[in-house]
């Protein structure tokens, strides 16, 4: 992965951690919509977090693979399958 | 919270499992796009949660209170406010 | 619909105005991420006119059935069927 | 715009004539859940045109740049630029 891994480790441990608290407060039988918020916040980290990666990866690997012509095809396969996964 | 308790911390659980699953991913150098199809799919688990959390919030707390026309104001509020992160 | 009829029906007239300029757009073989750019900006024109329609009934509509106690199973299971589109 | 210009006319024509229709049940004062239900489906049509517009383009004006080696920056950065807009 081509993301700074300490930045991206960081983001990981710290929606794990959200997670811990979720589970917490289900235990402890809190107000719904107090869990729904945290789960958007979680959910909100994790694409935050995707976009880290996807941006590393569209500035190195997939530039690279553009600059030198090797895998493009492939490249372009992935895109667009991820095109197809970010838009609906 | 009303939604089934044994079925939210089990999908949390999920969670929390596939988010240990992408940092040991992380720690070993994976591919970026297979990263990020990680992240995805655990947004995605993070999303259905919620769905569950949130009717059974509407099924329970949120009739109830309609039915018993106790904190209606209170109750519209948070929906409103629900909206307004669910739609952007 | 309880949301002010001049306000949607402005934004809903920007946004066949925009229609039409990207189908002038196409026409004129106009850049692809141009045209896409277009078609998201169409697209979130209609999510806010979205959220101007949904905030009104939720603060009359359902509001007054809540209020009154008529109607309140129907109203919660629009919400439910709204919820379902909107979470995904 | 590379995509099938037949069916990109198409499909905007089809969201044209929706919105010609959700302005007519606003001026006829329908209900609230109705026209919200119809400002979704125009949205997601929108969606999905937006995706046959960029699929074209990752296949043929991205692969060409790429496989050509020109404008490799420019393509990388409008893909960057997008990414933005489409996770959030």
């Amino acid at each position: 992965m081509k993301a700074d891994h300490k930045q991206v480790t960081q983001a990981l441990k710290t929606a794990r951690g959200q997670l811990d608290g979720i589970l917490r407060m289900v235990e402890a039988d809190r107000y719904c919509v107090d869990i729904s918020n945290q789960l958007l916040a979680t959910g909100a980290l994790l694409k935050k977090t995707n976009k880290i990666v996807l941006q590393a990866h569209l500035q190195s690997c997939v530039k690279e693979s553009f600059e030198t012509g090797t895998d493009v095809d492939q490249k372009i396969s992935e895109i667009l399958k991820l095109l197809d996964k970010l838009v609906n």
